[in-house]
């Protein structure tokens, strides 16, 4: 076992070393098509897919947007996305816990750059794996949701770290919950000082308008995070 | 890449034999000294340590039962169990998303097995990687949750297959969402026909008792299932 555990630790170091080069790769590509990036992760049923459709909404008149769907099965969410008259790639990942920087690299050739603005990236439903693994991306997006708990972010400090902007969504629930917002915000900010917060609802549309003019804003300041 | 690719598979190969192994090992112990074992499987927030608690009122009186918790970090769910007066081991993975027989049977140093008759394992948060990984236990436990969607056994149905029981919690908020009942017990039956399946409010105490006397009609059955 000890020896079996040695070797895990190398292979991953090479694996996590390729992933790097591919998702700089991958970032190159999208700079010089002017493609921005968000690499969408959270817990199975938080909402990545009730937010990207709410991102669509008020910025699809303005910029072309295209997404890519991750789940280890279906095309539930690929077929939600396209049904909305936008592009969608949906990526199987098998028993994978997260996507790679090459699975994404791979979707791109179901999806013409030069007509991209913006893309969505939708990783697996999970809150440890996809943390290591970048994409290619420009921004770290997390959903947290209200049901899950206000104790996450000291469960789960790897994601909570490692994101540029946080959504706390399902806050219509919270009457409903013991959810206590300050736990919630302390750990937050004991993790990721920086980070950028916004409490939303995918259900009912509160808070959206900030993210999205966030997120204009963040896209106006380059590609070059 | 590629050569990568096939290493990572041989020792995933390694590592899980050795890990099968480990939990035959655990199980006999655990068959040795009376003692029953669940593997309590979810997405994070989704109530596992909420369901231990709801398990554990009705029968402390009637079993001794002590609790292993696993989480990435933190001590928070240790803690609560602790507060009830039960003997509970904290197990963080680091960086890990799932449990293994290794770390159970270290985790059984701090418990004595002789006084144990239930043990429940509360895995990491996780619907994809614990799938794989046994530990020796007598049951899978899964739990799903409303928040969560009614789409979960279509983009997880590793876990959703691969469990003896499963419990849908929080249908307390049922009335407030988008979930279809029959859609995800049509997904459910799909996968795996012969599930036990409850659904229950850890808030409420909706739908314990039908959960927990299954549970020791199960444990009187004996310890092999």
């Amino acid at each position: 076992m000890q020896e079996a555990r040695g070797k895990t630790v190398t292979v991953i170091k090479d694996i996590l070393g390729a992933n790097e080069q591919i998702a700089l790769e991958n970032r190159g590509l999208f700079n010089e098509k002017g493609v921005f990036v968000l690499n969408v992760m959270a817990a199975p049923g938080a909402g990545k897919t009730s937010l990207i459709q709410r991102t669509i909404e008020p910025l699809r008149d303005r910029l072309r947007i295209a997404v890519i769907e991750g789940d280890v099965a279906s095309t539930i969410d690929a077929d939600r996305i396209a049904g909305l008259g936008i592009p969608a790639v949906q990526i199987n990942t098998g028993g994978a816990c997260h996507l790679d920087a090459s699975m994404v690299r791979s979707a791109l050739s179901g999806l013409s750059l030069e007509d991209i603005d913006l893309l969505l990236v939708e990783n697996v439903g999970n809150l440890i794996c996809p943390t290591g693994f970048a994409l290619g991306e420009h921004l770290k997006v997390m959903v947290s949701s209200t049901p899950e708990g206000d104790d996450k972010p000291y469960k789960y400090p790897g994601m909570f770290s490692a994101v540029d902007v946080l959504l706390l969504n399902k806050v219509d629930l919270l009457p409903l919950l013991d959810f206590d917002m300050d736990t919630f915000r302390r750990g937050v900010e004991a993790l990721n000082p920086n980070v950028a917060f916004f409490p939303v609802s995918c259900k009912t549309g509160e808070g959206i308008e900030a993210w999205v003019e966030w997120l204009l804003a963040r896209r106006d300041q380059g590609f070059q995070p």
